[in-house]
């Protein structure tokens, strides 16, 4: 047996051979964090390098993404997929080691990381998945959902303030099988950190209702084991073990300093190393004896066959339970969605379209569909009744029972949205969160990320513009639809009517990716769908209406200026125009059609005006001939909403207008 | 002699009737912080409601603004210009007392507030700004800048990451002067907060090194005085009174609870709380007496007065240092800006053009720049050097000796932008700050502040595109570029040479607004400027090169891929065409410019190639006939800068292509 540092040293020359011949990336974390990265997967880590989607395993988030070698080398040594080719191509083109850890791109990695703190912020929503989870699917002798979820992170995880978000929540709910490691190395980017960090962030954590394990030597695997262990006995709090360790641990001249953070140690310098760490072993090579001792497959296979076991039996006993958590963790929607969907088609359909909140008209179909969809977890960040968040089916989540589908995140917005990427990674469960849409701005990292991974994660968006009225332009937003819209791989909704707002969440419910719902607080335009609209929404864009077979005029609009069309169409025809409405509830998706179906809604080349009560950005791209986009491009004002809307220029006779002048 | 009890009843009661006339407003908090707002304005705070914009005066600063009333009724009665009619007119089309407070609207208000933790990490910018001009400006016997800065937070405020974000660098920098009071009322609108909040603030903000005074009974106005007497002593802290408020205090069947956080409390209520708080006079009655002892007039004047005969005193003494706290206070830049400008121009127009980063390029003119300008407070996100923030000129800040330019903010964008704010709000002091453009998204809603307020900030982004390489798609902005341009009032710059970066920063210098200067870390094109080229450069966008009167083809770009269109142009020349080149640096200047001058450049109608390595959205709103965008709108990869470039197909030779295309 050796002693285990060597096999820790395994993880610091993988590293630092490899950003050596990438001749780029970030050794110091992978150096420092080796020893207790060690520890964690070889005694405590449950997982089956095999099956890495075993849904009960441990998760393991590296929130310090910089240091991505780490979770290279562990992934390399345990027996994941990634050969040694894989860690030379490091930050080469479509390799498995990007620079830094991308979900979807190498088995094993969780959840991307690298904007910090929120890596720290997904894994408080693991945690939280896991709790929902095992609520809901455990029985007496059955712990089928039970596992850990354990994360690493740096100063710059701490000093960022998703990570108090999460942290303070985390708290709050006694996600006690929450594991948080700090590296408190006091090294950051521009040096050592007690300028410009003196927090005491173990009392912190302990204000934040935390179980923290304070002052472990992080190089000392004794202690380490020990913090680990402990910290899986706590009942009602999550635990933070703060290790002290040195920065690119074993660099004899480096070690410590700010230039072993995100810079190759040089030739000479990595020789030194090995010497200093005696590792006589030429680089990318590590000896067959410290790999047999890393290889986690024989314990991983074997405590996922135990697992195996237990949920047949669980199956016998609870044969409902056992299917419902298969389909779940396979994200598959019930079989009963689809009729569910129709049903409420047909309710809406069938009834007199009303003058409505787009909000409330949202509020109830998604409320009607979730009767049916005990894996949708909702949430907002302390508006759950102005955003209508909260629905019929909506039961609150508290911090000792977990089995309501409805977190209260507090004011959190980027700590909510993090946190949904987790659940959503975690698998099991769609998660839903809600803001007013100026406050996205809080959260558009967590947005990109969900965007970025193709995360099942569904953004709802209320008080969407100047229409919010009295709360003045603070809370009026204007360039958020074209920011959110430009976010690659996103789909943003934002729907008129309520059939609208059915199909939108239709769709995010079963994208894989996330979803953007835009749900105005003030009323949309009352009109009456035909059932083939419901192709047309699926479609992003569609003729809502004609009144020739060649159109003069092309009207398009969102969400609640569908209204202001309809009412400028009306004078427009009464002037003997051949005017066309299109809906264009989703952009996004609408310029993913082909040009003949966007030209069979658009008409290119016909005079055009679209409306939205936003900047007019994001239209121009869809203006193919003489056109004008009436939108919003300057800051609202505090007074009704109806009364902006004219100061603003926003209504129907200025569309006729526009429209006019282009008839000209 | 009345019950100070009284004096905080008049806060109520406008609050109540101006919210009930309203029909709409947030009476809670106000009645909450009524003792506690009464015991700071008529005992401490240091104002002349005649003079608001007396240098040296406390900053008082509201952060829960939804409370708006508590602000506004204060100034009211301490003789601001805030009238009666004016309260009345709360939440109307251009009242003085819009929803939320708001800088520049009404006099008294220190900056904008409503999104939560914002105000509270403006409040700690504000501190920041008076030591700096402190220690820059006083002299023995001559406290000139000797102000504090009190804040108000409520439970979102400290919820919110952005608050623990300022509150953890405002203990490691020990500002003193900083006085927080938390309105703990344990009411959030979703409710009673413990089932979402359980931190132990007092716990939490002693680990964040402040100076903490627990337990206040927030209706006790010997209590409070005590508390902030004890602050006003701290010398190396800043301090938080932690106030346990009931809110909607004095309202028999609403207080304490949701209800009377953010809707009127109906007439009933508002007579039952007359009666319960002995209040006998009418709606917008305040007795004379009463608003004779809020006056504040008299000892604001007096208190300025002796501030001005201690000025003149050290005027004689200290010229020249009274002299530029003077030019500094009006916002003048000094007299040599201008002769800097020129030089830096001529050195640029004079040398030879060489490939170098734009990050470098902008660093050398801002360091050269710097020189001279002593007003000007850099800072950046922890990437000093990577951003290049850190000039030649820059000498840091640290927590014992602010004699320095340079803030080290930590990993911390968000609190850094809202402290910028914070500090260019103060007056003195001309902030810039960086990190990486990716990471805008954290700090986005500063930025929008920043917008709304006209606050002269400016916000430095490097890492500006999947140029940047290796790091990969977590660190590779596409949708950032045009999310900034579409904030209303921004003056974003994306240059592309050394000429370019200078006009940029002289802008940004000289605006009465935000400014954002995206600063490429890979290598700008290389060709010669004229002269001339200052006065198009100014304007947002110019013809950079011309190979015909009359264009067959226009190439615009910006930044870094100017030498993308000067390589395809070279091509198409070849074969015959004439190109027109021309550079956009400054898009939002660019749009306001007269349609004349806008044609003029981009020659409307002929065929046009838009090149920018970000998402497309931006340019289409200038393609007024036939043209494409040639963008990015897809996430990035981890390889080589170049490498990705060619991926993404952003090359010399998509661009022929495009335009060949055009010119079929």
């Amino acid at each position: 047996m050796f002693h285990r540092r060597e096999l820790a040293n395994a993880i610091r020359f993988l590293t630092v051979d490899v950003v050596q011949k990438a001749n780029s990336g970030h050794p110091g974390t992978a150096m420092g964090m080796a020893d207790i990265a060690e520890v964690l997967w070889n005694d405590f880590l449950r997982h089956n390098p095999v099956n890495p989607r075993w849904i009960n395993r441990d998760r393991f988030v590296q929130s310090n993404g910089h240091g991505s070698m780490l979770t290279y080398s562990l992934l390399h040594l345990s027996g994941y997929g990634v050969t040694i080719q894989d860690l030379k191509d490091h930050r080469k083109l479509h390799s498995k080691t990007p620079g830094h850890p991308e979900y979807g791109v190498t088995a094993g990695v969780e959840t991307t990381t690298g904007p910090l703190g929120q890596g720290f912020a997904t894994a408080v929503g693991m945690a939280l998945a896991e709790k929902k989870l095992a609520q809901e699917f455990n029985r007496a002798g059955f712990p089928i959902v039970d596992h850990f979820t354990y994360v690493f992170v740096g100063d710059g995880c701490l000093m960022e303030g998703v990570a108090q978000e999460a942290a303070s929540l985390a708290g709050t709910l006694k996600l006690n099988k929450l594991v948080a490691v700090y590296d408190d190395n006091k090294i950051s980017i521009d040096g050592e950190t007690p300028g410009w960090f003196a927090d005491d962030s173990a009392a912190r954590f302990r204000a934040l209702g935390w179980n923290v394990i304070a002052d472990v030597d992080g190089h000392d695997a004794g202690a380490i084991a020990a913090a680990f262990a402990a910290a899986r006995q706590s009942q009602d709090r999550p635990t933070m073990i703060c290790c002290k360790t040195v920065i690119g641990y074993g660099s004899p001249n480096k070690q410590g300093k700010e230039e072993v953070h995100g810079a190759p140690l040089g030739v000479e310098e990595v020789a030194r190393t090995r010497e200093h760490l005696g590792w006589a072993h030429e680089a990318f090579i590590v000896p067959d004896a410290v790999m047999q001792a890393w290889d986690a497959r024989p314990r991983g296979e074997k405590a996922e066959a135990e697992w195996r076991t237990l949920f047949e039996r669980y199956r016998t006993k609870h044969p409902d339970l056992a299917a419902e958590l298969e389909r779940r963790s396979a994200g598959r929607l019930p079989d009963g969605f689809d009729a569910a969907f129709a049903r409420e088609a047909d309710r809406i359909l069938g009834g007199e379209p009303i003058r409505q909140p787009i909000r409330k008209a949202s509020n109830r179909v998604l409320g009607n569909l979730l009767e049916g969809l005990p894996e949708v977890i909702g949430g907002s960040a302390d508006v759950s009744v102005s955003t209508l968040a909260w629905t019929s089916a909506a039961r609150s989540i508290t911090p000792d029972d977990f089995s309501g589908n409805f977190v209260h995140y507090g004011v959190r917005e980027f700590g909510m949205s993090a946190m949904m990427n987790g659940m959503a990674a975690h698998g099991g469960l769609i998660p839903y969160g809600a803001c007013y849409l100026v406050f996205s701005d809080y959260s558009r990292n967590a947005v990109r990320l969900s965007a970025l991974m193709g995360l099942k994660a569904i953004f709802l968006y209320t008080h969407d513009s100047v229409g919010v009225g009295e709360d003045g332009p603070t809370h009026q937003p204007c360039e958020q639809l074209v920011a959110l819209r430009a976010v690659p791989n996103m789909s943003l909704w934002r729907p008129g009517s309520e059939l609208e707002a059915l199909v939108a969440w239709e769709s995010a419910l079963k994208r894989e990716g996330p979803s953007v719902i835009v749900a105005a607080r003030q009323e949309g335009g009352v009109f009456a769908h035909e059932s083939s609209d419901i192709d047309g929404i699926r479609r992003g864009g569609y003729v809502l209406k004609d009144s020739g077979a060649k159109p003069d005029i092309v009207l398009a609009a969102t969400g609640s200026e569908i209204g202001l069309i309809l009412e400028a169409a009306a004078v427009l025809e009464e002037q003997g125009k051949a005017v066309r409405l299109a809906s264009i509830p989703n952009g996004n998706l609408f310029a993913r059609q082909d040009r003949g179906y966007q030209e069979s809604v658009l008409a290119f080349g016909t005079p055009t005006v679209f409306v939205e009560a936003a900047s007019p950005l994001y239209w121009y791209q869809f203006l193919k001939g003489p056109g004008t986009v009436v939108g919003v491009d300057r800051f609202g004002e505090s007074a009704p909403g109806p009364e902006i809307y004219r100061v603003m220029n926003l209504t129907a006779e200025r569309i006729v207008s526009e429209a006019s002048q282009l008839l000209r």
